[in-house]
């Protein structure tokens, strides 16, 4: 049964949960709030929804880029931030069992202290929680050569749109006992289910030692040739980050870092291969980054000093926070596209008068354009939005894909309509009237409705 | 337009594309055999038969073991093995786009012509195709450390049950546009559509130095201390093995390669670090072995004798079956449960008086458990199957999934309905009526219908 402390209902509540991080994307401030404690807390209101013809709009700790958890007319927003209890790690089967609103960081230190690691490492990592990783089958920096979140999602205990409870999965190393239901799960932005406890495969935490290489560029395309060359080499960084110019002087601005300030580009990898090898590797990739053009590059001395040297990478959301409002793109094109795309999105910057700043996953061609307006300037938004699409539709032309990791949300639907096509929406929509034939769950995201 | 030579229904044909290899499993004859040349006979194929009420059962090389591609009752067999074209090899973005009857070595050798590696490796490699590997999730020996086929499929053609064709996925390195159906397809037996192209992820080829590290146990238990301990010190080997007397025997009499005679169990591992890296790893596996009681540890010189120690486990199922018909198990339990499953299958074999040779990826916990009845002996296939069942029973008591890399077929129909649950079932049926209305795409298999 809910607590009346579970239930809120007054303005500001009803304010602070209308949308996550896109609060670009549309949103109407939703009936209530329910913060669930229990699975049975989850089912309760998935059962009066049903019921009473309302819409569940589930959320994690609200981190989203793309609205996938933005409050609609006649819904309920359902938090599962309260559901934090990590049920088990357990080391001999390299696995942990979590509640949905467990912190990507608590569970990555929870498991740590049984010598084992939780790679997917998402910008979010001490804030969002592993359920809103799963919904939106979160990516991050070590992606590139440890996959992303659906690669470690073992099982899942999930309430159905009527309220019924099911565990899909597995505990085992490996198991295909029927459709794989978990991987459509994940993803899927609770418009299937929503997703309540997670079984999560870990990976031993020693064997690797991290070294950090840092370039700095004179262009975008130096740093490019610079990441083509490192994977035509058969190197897989553990990590392989692209921040421009506009990066570098937000956090040197507010940091005063001492970042390199001629640098248009810096291009910062991490190898984690131990001894020798990787003496070797970090070497390849200082001599690439060389070669390639690099006006200077820095090696870390040390596990300290590499986390020194990456930094601007992890502090360049925040500092151009502060520069206005960030419309957060979301591309991924094939990684030899990487310097052409970043071309385009320069143009697109110079066409549409607006500041566009670049963090990218290089080594995945996962781009992260960063478009600012200014606060309460409405006419630099509108051309913040045209230039939004503008980079959709091109990292369409150069055969890329409109979300790499942040999900389809709302901000993305117009750009998914235009990839999946017809046929294939056709098919999401038999599957979502399979699952959630009143359409209550999350209904208009995740895919073109 | 299908030739006349791409429509087989003389009586030996029809035969030859009854069953796969699990002929223990219910089949019927089907109606005709088509061989498929290109998308459109596949989709010529769907249409008509379900303009006329026939099923359509699609296989590739027919070496599945679970009986996916048996034929039944009002079918047609459709074999895309003449759908044989690598059509693309792209090793700057690393991924290979070929046709569903390429076989899967032929892929791996192709792509190794430009530096890259395909890693799974069903033991049917040299003879299975990648639609095949695709339908069933193929596992292997290297999953261990580099995961199933499911873990390198980016993306699909699918025919599907209207005749209609979809592509799924993508081809960039991440992607989160819409649901999953690429990973929903994989697995799915045909059930859901039937994949004409497949994207396969590849990775570098080099970066691995490949060492053989094999110990001879007095027992089984004994190998199973080993197998525990060498996971609790955090190594990933690239392969850990495990085959019993049974089969070291069968392998002795068949090729006598002087294999240790008084051993009970060859637990078989490789590590692929390189350099000190993976001297040490080696060292330190051979030790794990030396205190768990191994009667003699050998380590290989070079990669050319670590296949060497590895060939009595490449020729173990040969062997077997020049013993009699095999019915070939296939169950996934925890990884520290490997002892006492093996000793239950011991048991299971002694109170139904079978012989039952043990094949396992101990790594993973993925047992093959092979039980070998006398040809033409009724009385003792009978009670194979006997044991297959408790087998089954017990992998369940012990926490594993009746399936590990085979796939549910016609086999594990019963052992999936018990591990899915009705209301799971119920999700699969839903799904299955979304996509395939008419049921005429391998109706029975993948799930309890």
């Amino acid at each position: 049964m809910l607590r009346a402390d579970q239930v809120l209902a007054d303005a500001a509540s009803l304010d602070a949960y209308a949308h996550d991080d896109a609060e670009w994307a549309p949103f109407e401030p939703p009936l209530a709030v329910v913060l669930a404690e229990r699975e049975e807390d989850v089912s309760a209101v998935v059962r009066l929804a049903a019921a009473s013809g309302l819409r569940v709009v589930p959320r994690g700790a609200g981190t989203g880029l793309s609205g996938g958890a933005n409050a609609m007319a006649r819904s309920i927003v359902l938090s599962l931030e309260r559901m934090t209890r990590i049920l088990e790690v357990n080391a001999a089967e390299r696995y942990a069992e979590v509640e949905a609103g467990v912190i990507n960081d608590t569970l990555r230190e929870a498991v740590a202290e049984q010598g084992l690691w939780y790679p997917p490492d998402p910008a979010s990592y001490r804030i969002s929680t592993i359920g809103g990783n799963v919904a939106t089958n979160a990516g991050g920096i070590c992606c590139v050569k440890y996959g992303v979140t659906r690669d470690y999602v073992l099982g899942l205990r999930v309430v159905l749109a009527d309220g019924d409870v099911v565990s899909l999965g597995r505990r085992t190393a490996k198991g295909v006992t029927g459709y794989d239901l978990t991987a459509l799960m994940v993803g899927s932005e609770g418009t299937l289910g929503i997703v309540t406890e997670v079984t999560l495969r870990l990976l031993p935490l020693g064997g690797r030692e991290d070294r950090a290489i840092v370039g700095s560029f004179g262009s975008l395309t130096a740093a490019g040739v610079a990441v083509a060359e490192i994977t035509a080499a058969g190197i897989v960084p553990s990590a392989l980050e692209i921040i421009d110019r506009t990066c570098i002087e937000a956090v040197d601005a507010w940091q005063g870092l001492g970042l390199p300030h001629g640098a248009d580009t810096m291009l910062l990898a991490r190898v984690d291969e131990v001894g020798a090898a990787g003496d070797e590797l970090a070497a390849s990739v200082a001599r690439i980054m060389t070669e390639a053009g690099a006006m200077s590059v820095e090696q870390a001395a040390d596990a300290a000093d590499a986390d020194r040297l990456f930094l601007a990478r992890r502090l360049a959301y925040p500092a151009l926070e502060r520069l206005g409002p960030v419309l957060t793109e979301d591309i991924c094109v094939p990684r030899g596209r990487v310097p052409e795309m970043l071309a385009r999105i320069q143009a697109t910057a110079a066409a549409n008068d607006v500041v566009i700043a670049n963090i990218a996953h290089a080594g995945d061609g996962n781009l992260h354009p960063l478009i600012i307006a200014p606060e309460g300037d409405d006419d630099a938004k509108a051309r913040a939005k045209l230039a939004f699409d503008r980079i959709v539709d091109d990292c369409r032309e150069l055969g890329g894909t409109v979300t790499g990791e942040h999900g389809v949300g709302l901000l993305k639907v117009p750009g998914a309509r235009a990839e999946l096509g017809d046929r294939v929406i056709e098919l999401h929509r038999a599957i979502k009237h399979a699952l959630d034939p009143l359409g209550i769950l999350n209904p208009g995201k995740a895919y073109p409705a």
